[in-house]
C-alpha cells in the first residue's frame, strides 16, 4: 500500500523571474527573502516586477528559522499583510520553511499558537491561510516542493516540524540563473542536502515506485554534476542540472519523509554547530551500509545509483564521492567522541529515524 | 525551459476499493464501467460498498469511445445524474477517456456543443464539471494520471483529444488484484501501450527531468516484469509491479504528450484495426533509431534503459523483447504495405508526431 500526490506547480525557467507577474495572477504578494538579496538586485527586481502589488518584503530571514525571531517577524506580518493573499518566498530552505510558518494563521494572529500546535498541543484550521511561490536560489532544500518546515528552538534544544494540508507552495519557480551567486561552502552543503533527501527516500518505509524513480533520477545527477559544479560554480548549465536534480530529491521525499541520516544530524546540528546540509550527509555511507539487505528492490537501486556490483563497492564510491568533496565522512572530524553505533541507536528512536528501512518489517 | 504539475492524488493497495468510500467522501457518485464489470462482480462490489451515495451505473462502454454512441450516454447522463457531484471511472483506458468526456459540461447539456469543442471551434467553461476517481483495471493507459481522453469518429476517420483543465482526475485506485483476470491478449497490448507512453515521453521535446526519471523508472521495470507476468497472470506481485510501471509512464506523458509511435499509430487503428497498443508499439524500435544522435542526455537515458553501450544494441534488444512477446516489429505483418519512411514523414506532421525530438532544434 502506497500514496502518492504533490499538487506543486514547478516551472523551471533560467528567466523564472519574468513568469512571476503571470503566476501571481492579480493577487497583492508579500516577499520574505534573505538579507542579501538587496545587494544581489534581486529584491529591486522583484519589487520592478511586481509594482504595487508587492504589499511589503521582510528580508531578515536567519539560516535555521528560531522561534526566538520567529515570532516578532509573525505577529508584525498578521497586523500588516492580513489581508495579503500570497506570500513570495525567495531563498534558500531557512527562506521558504519560514515563508510556511508565515502564512499559516492562527486564531488570535499570535505566534505562541503557533508554538503550541508545534509542540503537539493543538489543530489549526488553515482557514486564512496565504499561497505560497517558492523561488528557491539554493539546489538543495527541495522545500519548493514539500509541505515540510522546520523550526528551530535552540534556547531549548528542540526542533519542530511544522506540515499542514496549506504550507504545500502552490508554485515553485525555478531559475538556475539566481543560483550563479552561490558560493562554493553553500553550493557543496546544499547540493549534499539533495542527495540525502534522495537517498534517505529510498531507504523509507515509506518509499514508493514514484518517489524511488525520482530519487534514483536525483542521485544519479547529483554524483555526476555536483563535483564538476564545484570545479566550475558560474556554469548556467550545471546549476541547471543540480536544480532540477534537488526538486527531484524534493519531489521524492514531499512522499516519504526523510530517515536515519536525518535523524541523525538534527542534534549534531544543535550541539556541534555543524551545517544541515553537512551535518545530513557525512553520515550517509554509514547509514546505506545499514540499509542494505533489508529489500531487494532498495538494494538493486543503491547499487545501480553507484555502479557497482556488491554493499562495499556503493559504500566506498559514496565516501570517496563525499572525501573527494572534501567532506569528511569521519564522525571525530566534526567533535563527535560518541560511537556512530550508540548515536544510531538515539537517532532510530527519533520520528524520522522511525522511517529508515531496518526498523521495521515491510 | 520546463514545466512540471501532476495535481491526481495516487492511491495503491491491493485492497484499494475498500478505500472508496473515504476518497469519496458524503459526495454522491455514477459509476462509468465496462459491460463485463457485472460479470466479474466488481459492479456488485461498488454497489454494496457506496449504498445510496451510488446514484447510477453506465456500463455498456466500449473500446476506443466514439461519437457515434458517446453522444446518447453523454445526454442521458446530463439528463438524469447533472447533480451528481462525481464520477467513479472503473476499466481500462478507454472507460476512464469515456469518463473525462461525460464529466465535462455543455451549456445545453447537448453532446453536439462537445464535439464542436473537440473540432477546434470552442471554448467550454467547465463550470459544473463532476470530480473523477479512476481506477484502472488494465496496467497500460496511464489514462488514470493525465488530462488526455481519446476520442474517435470512426465514420469520419477521425480522432479527437480531449485535454481540459478539469479532466484531470481528482484521485487514482490503483487495485493491482483487479487485474488478475485480464486476459493475456490485454494484459500484452496495455503493458507495451505503457512502454511506448515511457518511451514516447522520453524522446520528446516536451521531455524534463521529472518526466524523464519517471519515464526511465517506468521502462525498466515494463522490460523486467511484463514478460514474467506474461507467464504467470495470476501473480498479483507481477500485476502490481505493471500497474506502478504504468501509472509512472502515466505520470511521464501527463506532462509531455506522446510523440511519434503514437502519431503512426492512430491510422493503423483505424484503416489496420490493429489494437492500440499493439498499433502503438511495434514501431518503437524503428522510432527509437530515428531518436538517437538528437541529444546525448536522451541517448544516455535509452542506452541505460536496455544496457546498451551503442543505438543498434539498444534497438535489437527491443526488437527481442517485442518479438520475445510474440509482437512482430515488421509492419507488413499489420497489413501495412506502405514504405515506413513515408509513413514517418506523414506522421511528424500530425499533432503528437510534432513532438518528436527530431523534429525541433531542442
Amino acid at each position: 500500500m502506497w500514496n502518492y500526490h504533490n499538487p506543486v506547480s514547478v516551472h523551471a525557467d533560467t528567466k523564472g523571474l519574468s513568469r512571476l507577474a503571470a503566476v501571481l495572477g492579480d493577487r497583492r504578494a508579500l516577499l520574505i527573502t534573505f538579507p542579501e538579496a538587496a545587494a544581489l538586485g534581486i529584491e529591486g527586481q522583484i519589487a520592478g516586477l511586481l509594482g504595487k502589488q508587492l504589499a511589503g518584503i521582510e528580508n531578515a530571514v536567519q539560516p535555521n528559522p528560531d522561534v526566538s525571531w520567529l515570532a516578532a517577524m509573525y505577529e508584525r506580518i498578521w497586523q500588516r499583510y492580513a489581508d495579503v493573499e500570497c506570500i513570495i518566498a525567495l531563498g534558500g530552505g531557512s527562506v521558504i520553511d519560514c515563508a510556511k510558518v508565515m502564512l499559516t494563521p492562527t486564531p488570535s494572529g499570535r505566534f505562541d499558537e503557533l508554538l503550541q500546535h508545534l509542540r503537539g498541543g493543538t489543530q489549526l484550521s488553515g482557514v486564512g491561510a496565504k499561497a505560497l511561490i517558492a523561488i528557491p536560489t539554493t539546489a538543495g532544500t527541495g522545500s519548493e516542493v514539500t509541505p515540510w518546515a522546520t523550526v528551530w528552538d535552540a534556547a531549548a534544544g528542540n526542533k519542530y516540524s511544522l506540515h499542514c494540508a496549506w504550507t504545500w507552495p502552490q508554485t515553485a519557480l525555478i531559475d538556475a540563473s539566481l543560483m550563479l551567486s552561490v558560493p562554493a561552502s553553500t553550493t557543496l552543503a546544499s547540493g549534499l542536502d539533495a542527495l540525502s533527501h534522495a537517498l534517505e527516500s529510498i531507504w523509507n518505509v515509506n518509499r514508493n515506485p514514484v518517489s524511488s524513480s525520482l530519487a534514483f533520477g536525483a542521485a544519479r545527477e547529483i554524483l555526476a554534476s555536483l563535483p564538476l559544479l564545484m570545479q566550475d560554480l558560474g556554469n548556467l548549465s550545471l546549476r541547471e542540472r543540480m536544480a532540477s536534480a534537488a526538486l527531484q530529491a524534493g519531489l521524492a521525499f514531499s512522499n516519504t519523509k526523510t530517515a536515519l541520516a536525518h535523524s541523525l544530524s538534527y542534534d549534531i546540528t544543535l550541539t556541534h554547530g555543524v551545517v544541515h546540509g553537512i551535518a545530513c550527509s557525512f553520515s550517509l555511507p554509514h547509514v546505506m551500509r545499514l540499509a542494505f539487505g533489508k529489500d531487494a528492490q532498495v538494494d538493486a537501486l543503491l547499487l545501480r545509483i553507484f555502479d557497482a556490483t556488491h554493499t562495499e563497492a556503493a559504500v566506498a564510491r559514496l565516501v570517496a564521492f563525499l572525501e573527494g568533496l572534501g567532506v569528511s565522512t569521519d564522525p571525530a572530524s566534526y567533535g563527535i567522541v560518541d560511537s556512530m553505533d550508540g548515536l544510531v541507536q538515539l537517532a532510530l528512536q527519533g520520528p524520522r529515524g522511525r522511517n529508515f528501512i531496518s526498523n521495521i518489517a515491510n
